[in-house]
């Protein structure tokens, strides 16, 4: 059995759903759908999910909300009239829309979260009837009644153990689940949405719960390329990589896919297939447990911005048992998280993502660390990126550091930071946010430039 | 006014001393001596210091302290004769080591500290009293009187901030000041000793307390070598090099001075100087605020053994706040100080020092940080180096890890942590300890070596 999500591109139009409907009957494995809202026909297109928002947002503030309640009803009826369905589905998307709204508006996230869940909730149910109306056996699933429940807040919403094994019945169901991503219960009742992954999370806890043979993630790329090819020119396709290579990806600026959406696959030990709904016979990135060895020693590189630097300087710091807690106690107080701490004798530094900082809290904790921490010299500086390099077996690669470090000297930018140690499968180097066009391209052609015949 | 100091080799006989009074002669800014114990006069030698502790151990254990006392007095008496002294400060010697074994032994250490420190006072005492006996105008001046105070325990010895005031006057003294290194007193008038650096530190203190022009170190080596010269032919000599780079280089493992005897020299801008009591035209090594540019980047390599790695492994680690806040307050409890903290997404490592662990609380932090942080993987790996590459303005040289980097590979030995960032003067690398020598050298080649005419 496979399960298969499509993003929010591959059902944003009749067209696209048409395709999904050609995609699942293609292969009888294919049991479980997991899909998201509407998303983007175009560029200049507005997702479902943002019209929803902006639904809820008129409801919260007490405007009228005749008019963005009928954009989002347009969209669904458009879909619905060119796949020839009839009305009954707009009836049905529209009480659901209804209900919502009349909904409890205490607390407004919740408010919010549960209106936008209606892009997903009736994404399904309308593609269910469409599946059904070519005469495909399909039915449509609710996360409540499949048992998909998840923790209380405030803790980011995460599946429950015994949403697992509720979750397994939906293989011997004889017809072809339609199951709306992105949301799921409490034991309560009340809705919570997967901030980071969304529809991703749900198809990889559905894979993981009917322990299917393959994950398939539907989306508008053919593969995951070697390099951001927005920067790198036509990267090579990444054929096949590793769990961990795919997390130290994402969480360096691959967008493809949140790494948080790889757990329930990972830990179940089902593989992923990142598939191209526009293409489905090109064959996708597959990521597995393990992987044949490569000739390249490097699977990817990748490169995130937005990083700061935060300095703390101190005469005879490394006397000072300590220390280094004591700043990190400061950080998790004004709630900062922490990305690396490169650490001199007299002086270490915290790499943070800078989204977490703003002025105030910059001057409230460089007047702590001075004053609390008796700290000579405190400063933060911004614009700063990781470049990743990752490939499995990396560090057991001799020269792989001297080929990077080499390919920084030949673009004479300046390596601010490298972490090497710890993570086996990646090798971070800091730089400036303006250098990351140059070293990224040099370290592609280093690491997967073919090389010339005779050389 | 300069200071000069004058370390256990210098001060080890008759002959050593003969050298230390023609130093002081040959340049009148010369108005301040700190001496040590007479040290090894030869490899097979026994330092005075360790003749001290022998007796101090005797005395505490209730067993005959005759034999061991007569053999500190003789090594005196030897010194003494030689230079033609008369008895008398064998007299002075004797009393003043009576006197420290018949006080108070209830607290062991501060006994043991109180018969060590006669090693440097009465080695000051002959000292002067040999000046003396040749027509020089010198005077022993003791800690205590001139005011030499420290903070009371449990923290290491430092000198109180009013030291410096005090010690002030003692450039208005007509005679050479002849002064022990190594001890000092707390204002209730207990002996403590600095236990890091010894009398590096009082002359230090001293250098700065007078604003001397000049702090000069005298040892047993022309000057400080850009590689330990056990491990590399011929190292280059340093003329020149800042305070920074020297503690960055003695910190790893240059044994030459101490770094916490750079500190008083340092905050009052006293340079320094390494020269050779053996061999006092050799010009040494200058250690200086600022230095001139040098066509090298580094100034030094050294390499330091005993560190032990603590791998910690958690999926999902980096989602946790306060998870390395945790780890860190594990290993303060456990009176664990930390080097470096490479990271990955989802584990980290902890580099320390070795020594700080036995069997069974190597067992004890590894079943806490199971258990109290749930981490999946834990285990400590020992018998790793640093190698540390230290140069003023490294962090601005563009090719030079990419330098370090290509020795790596061409030895082919495995770079198991890099720390760059923070400092900017040092670069670490993490090796295991059997590829010390190989690595060192190879650095030393791509860093020093003499380019080849014609290349």
């Amino acid at each position: 059995m496979k399960v298969c999500k499509f993003g929010g591109t591959s059902v944003a139009s009749a067209q696209q759903i048409r395709k999904v409907a050609s995609i699942i009957k293609a292969d009888p494995a294919r049991r479980i759908v997991v899909v998201s809202a509407p998303g983007k026909r175009h560029s200049g297109d507005v997702k479902v999910t943002d019209l929803l928002i902006r639904l809820a947002s008129a409801a919260l503030m007490g405007e009228s909300i005749q008019q963005p309640l009928q954009a989002v009803i347009d969209r669904y009826t458009e879909i619905a009239d060119e796949l020839g369905l009839d009305r009954d589905i707009i009836d049905i998307i529209r009480a659901d829309l209804s209900d919502r709204l009349r909904a409890d508006s205490g607390q407004h996230d919740l408010y919010i979260d549960s209106i936008k869940a209606a892009g997903e909730d009736n994404s399904a149910k309308l593609i269910a009837a469409y599946f059904t109306s070519i005469g495909m056996q399909a039915e449509y699933v609710n996360p409540h009644t499949a048992g998909l429940f998840v923790n209380d807040p405030p803790e980011r919403a995460q599946a429950l153990p015994e949403s697992y094994s509720q979750l397994a019945a939906l293989s011997d169901k004889p017809s072809i689940t339609v199951f709306p991503g992105f949301f799921a219960y409490t034991k309560d009742g009340m809705l919570r949405t997967f901030d980071r992954g969304g529809s991703d999370i749900t198809g990889s806890i559905l894979a993981a719960a009917v322990k299917a043979e393959l994950y398939e993630n539907f989306t508008d790329v053919d593969c995951v390329f070697a390099a951001n090819p927005q920067v790198v020119d036509n990267p090579v396709e990444i054929e096949q990589m590793t769990y961990r290579e795919m997390r130290e990806l994402s969480y360096a600026g691959f967008a493809v896919l949140h790494d948080e959406a790889l757990m329930p696959a990972y830990r179940a030990s089902v593989p992923l297939c990142i598939r191209n709904t526009n293409n489905p016979s090109a064959p996708g990135t597959m990521i597995v447990a393990e992987r044949a060895d490569s000739p390249r020693p490097v699977t990817g590189i990748s490169a995130d911005s937005g990083f700061s630097t935060l300095y703390v300087g101190k005469y005879l710091m490394n006397r000072e048992v300590g220390f280094g807690r004591k700043l990190l106690q400061i950080l998790e107080e004004e709630e900062i998280s922490y990305e690396h701490i490169p650490s001199g004798i007299d002086n270490l530094s915290v790499i943070l993502r800078s989204h977490q900082l703003d002025d105030e809290k910059e001057q409230r904790i460089i007047e702590r660390v001075k004053n609390e921490l008796q700290a000579d010299d405190v400063h933060i500086r911004n614009d700063f990126s990781m470049v990743v390099l990752v490939g499995e077996g990396m560090n057991n690669n001799k020269g792989l550091t001297a080929r990077a470090a080499a390919a920084f000297a030949r673009t004479n930018v300046n390596i601010e930071m490298i972490n090497q140690g710890s993570s086996e499968v990646s090798l971070v180097f800091g730089i400036l946010k303006e250098d990351e066009g140059k070293i990224l391209n040099e370290l592609y052609k280093e690491f997967f430039a073919p090389a010339l015949v005779g050389q």
